[in-house]
């Protein structure tokens, strides 16, 4: 059995940056917390919870702190709210985010399409910044009726760029200036294609991420349209029966998933399949840097 | 043998427009001429030179006259040249060209790419209006290798709407903001669409105006990619031949093709086939109103 990781799996950098620097303020000794949990990995979040970082569920409960905003982002009015009850706020909003953030601040005299999930809070955090006339639409939203004279499409950073296209494609004939800013983040495109290409070879793929994770969501969605293909959160989920039959496995990992946890997944499976070959990458692993190793 | 004449056949408002200003002109008893041929028709531009409408070939040949400007427009230095030459200017250019020299003088900030054909004199008029970063493309033109911050797309108003789209996609993945103004005219949407549709069900279409004139160009490219298409500038080029063996002719017609000429183009075709199944249709013809009548 063959067993490959894809390129760009796992954590990419604003989630990184996130938890750097959540662990920094809690290493200064101040008593740190998030608002909502800082990436959509359970065992991560227990990990900081274990070094003393708290989840809290709303901007209201959290007075005189200090906040870390996650990588996601978080909407205006809650941001009001933190600064109002004397936090001291530490924001890791991912730079990707804060720009889709503030473009759709800054397009204030157009109509604002955002493309994403409506209730993700990447999502809801970026139509806080929106007029009257921004809203939340999908790659097969019906606007088959509307015409603009001006509109701005923005989206959310996990989207496929695919679905940015098709959207785009379709808003063309309807509108006489379409303003698109392109606020897909690079790390995603990445990971999606190399997921994609690699599950086009693979007789199973394992997806790694927490199953709240809409961008681990997202990768299960497009290599299961390949081929048999698994979500599991941790190793332990793995069992023998899973690899019956199976000659060529792939493994590939959302933006909150961490390289120990991919390693857990890959060893765990190399255990389970002795025979597995695996030699000449195992290596490189790590480093997530070759598609095929 | 069935008669079909596609809908939106013909002369687009903005040729009709610049016809008529320079007729009315030269009722007014001018001196009228026109900077380059009116409109890509051969057989209506020597008609306007019966009326004493004269063509001449360069800005710097006319002065002290009234010069009207043709429907594609003309470019920033001929018309600083005319206006230096102490000439009545009559501007006729299509308003929907007008908006796009407008819209590339308005994004001096951005690099401009116009999509279309870099010979065409709508197409240099507007490439004037742009600063050293304008340049014109086409939908296949290798941008491969290049990325932008910031990019304006604009369009020959003649221009298919699937090559804009295709431009776009292409674009979207290597550029951070993309700014598309769909300045392609419906009329020629509508023309091309109408062709089409009648070209998939016909074993013969004619296609009626100038052959120097690219949106005639554009539609017999069209209708040959789904059946027989023969091009023509007035009915004298039917020959019996042509319909041997023909159950169902479609007829369509250039921007600057008048209705008059699609009306003697179809009267010959009756003539040739004198059985033909045109009864139902013949009076809806000039009103270019059906698509299959």
């Amino acid at each position: 059995m063959k067993i490959r990781l894809a390129a760009s799996s796992g954590f990419c950098f604003g989630v990184r940056r996130a938890i750097q620097m959540a662990l920094e303020a809690r290493e200064n000794g101040d008593e740190v917390c998030t608002l909502g949990e800082l990436i959509h990995n359970p065992p991560i979040v227990q990990e900081l919870r274990d070094k003393g970082i708290e989840v809290c569920p709303s901007a209201e409960s959290i007075q005189n702190k200090v906040v870390v905003i996650r990588s996601h982002g978080i909407g205006k009015q809650e941001l009001e709210t933190l600064q109002q009850g004397g936090n001291r706020i530490i924001d890791a909003t991912c730079p990707y985010v804060k720009r889709a953030q503030e473009i759709v601040s800054s397009m204030a005299d157009y109509p604002v399409l955002i493309l994403g999930d409506a209730n993700h809070p990447e999502v809801m955090g970026m139509l806080s910044y929106g007029n009257e006339q921004t809203r939340v639409v999908q790659e097969d939203t019906d606007l088959s009726e509307e015409r603009w004279q001006k509109l701005c499409v923005v989206s959310q950073t996990t989207q496929r760029l695919d679905s940015l296209q098709n959207l785009v494609r379709k808003l063309l004939p309807q509108t006489l200036e379409l303003r698109v800013f392109n606020t897909i983040c690079l790390a995603t495109t990445q990971r999606q294609d190399a997921a994609l290409a690699l599950a086009k070879a693979a007789d199973l793929m394992i997806v790694i991420g927490g199953r709240n994770s809409a961008n681990t969501r997202m990768l299960q969605q497009l290599c299961s349209a390949q081929t048999r293909s698994v979500q599991i959160e941790t190793e332990a989920e793995l069992s023998a029966e899973l690899f019956d039959n199976v000659k060529f496995v792939g493994i590939t990992a959302g933006a909150s998933t961490p390289a120990e946890m991919i390693l857990k997944v890959y060893n765990k499976i190399k255990e389970i399949n002795r025979d597995a070959d695996t030699a000449t990458c195992s290596e490189e692993i790590p480093l997530f840097k070759e598609e095929s190793c």
